[in-house]
């Protein structure tokens, strides 16, 4: 087993991803503490129901007290007001890092309310499921998954190489990159799927309810893996959306043009070029099933 | 087991559904004899290979002799001129299903050219993967999915009975409705999401080639799931959209309304908007869980 990564870690935020990286630091670090924060009486209560750390409070301020490393999993819109309030209260030469899914939001809502004696790695597993809270998580969920870090240039090597050994741990795939070409390949990966899923999803419940209950029941022909997508955890994504509203925006304009070349195509009973576009798209799934991302 | 519900059936066009059905009526009614036709000496080969037909020709006159059930599984765009050659050689007293996503299409196509001779019971199995031909094919495909029977006025109720109940061997559930409305709701349950699929992916390879790796490494944030959709055969999708374009062009529009408010409140910062959005089609998902298609 040798040393454990870390004495002392405090996870801010405990839900699908903070819970899940509790997990495997139980599994693979047992001697660590934890300590897990969050501001509802019943996300604390599933906490120590699931044993997945060894104490528990409300209170960030506590929570952070003598922690190596601070893990921020709260969404993306509570980061600024959360890093001021912790940052008197932060170990010197601690670690802190998050787990969102926009990095210059991050970088910008936290970097500046930190002390110069701890060290900021911001960080995004990219990994999930459509379900929320600590009972969702599991220690398996980021295996063979990426998980991306965009230290800031001032950022000291050694913190970086202790949140890769980290997500190794986590058998995640750890590669960095600046933080800004990361929320563009999110938008194109993550974010603009899921607002298309919203999307759809939004505009068959309008369909009336007649008409909606079969939707719900013939669901199997494709709808229903929007579905899953489009259950995502309601706040979060709304977070995701405001923070990473131009990368967001600019390929929505290249989705809505692609869009209207098909509709033109089916409303002129133009077959060849549908064909030529679906038969391209089918290559894409096997570079994904060859990268053993499927 | 019991008398089989048929002595022969033709089974043209032995695709992903034809060859999942040739497993059921195999696993249930082993002494019905199976003829698969298919224009390609490799998807014939196949079928041999699997042993789920008795009898293998790329003559669709030959396949249909003597049959009292013929199921057609190609394309829509080869139904017209597949149901002027058979007609002449089918025997009277014969059913004629097919499995087809476009009900109205089916019907314009095939039913003009049938004799009063045999019945003809549109149908539309809603069940699938991604995969194509015979290889993909599975008996527990179907299970638990819908099975939607478009019947006409002058078609006879026991030629009805009798395909509620092969649909029921595979253990579909089975309904009945008009084929009009039909192509309304599968618009909105698959050939919608279709279309939005295969729009994204195609959106995403344009994004030049060191970005479109990067879309792929990091697919499992949402991607992947569209991939899966968008990697469905070519040929079958261009004939879904042509056919039954009346009805996806009028929820494309609904569709480009919601997502351009869903944009406009990105762009204002309105999170509110977005946050009631999403709120609201998680209760979608839940429908489907209850309703057991997920």
């Amino acid at each position: 087993m040798g040393e454990p990564l870390f004495d002392r870690v405090a996870i801010i935020g405990i839900g699908l991803i903070g819970s899940s990286l509790a997990r495997v630091i139980r599994r693979d670090n047992p001697e660590t503490h934890i300590v897990a924060c969050a501001r509802r009486a019943e996300t604390l209560e599933a906490v120590r129901r699931l044993k997945i750390a060894d104490e528990t409070t409300d209170d960030p301020v506590a929570a952070v007290a003598d922690a190596d490393l601070v893990v921020l999993g709260t969404p993306l819109s509570a980061y600024a007001e959360l890093a001021k309030k912790i940052a008197p209260a932060l170990k010197p030469g601690a670690i802190v890092t998050d787990v969102g899914s926009v990095k210059q939001a991050a970088i910008r809502d936290i970097a500046p309310a930190l002390p110069k004696t701890v060290h900021f790695v911001p960080g995004h597993p990219v990994a999930g499921t459509e379900h929320s809270g600590p009972e969702a998580g599991f220690a398996e969920m980021f295996a063979d998954r990426w998980c991306i870090l965009t230290p800031l240039p001032e950022t000291a090597p050694e913190a970086v190489a202790k949140m890769t050994a980290l997500w190794r741990l986590a058998k995640m795939r750890v590669v960095e990159m600046p933080a800004e070409h990361h929320d563009k390949v999110l938008a194109a990966t993550s974010h603009l799927p899921h607002l298309i899923a919203y999307t759809i999803v939004g505009t068959a419940t309008e369909l009336g309810q007649d008409l909606q209950s079969e939707v719900v029941a013939y669901s199997a022909g494709g709808f229903r893996d929007f579905t899953r997508i489009a259950a995502s955890d309601p706040v979060m994504w709304r977070d995701i959306f405001l923070a990473n509203s131009e990368a967001v925006l600019e390929l929505l304009q290249r989705f809505s043009e692609d869009l209207t070349a098909l509709q033109r195509a089916i409303r002129r009973g133009d077959g060849d070029t549908l064909h030529d576009w679906f038969t391209r798209t089918r290559a894409i799934r096997r570079s994904i099933i060859e990268a053993k991302q499927a």
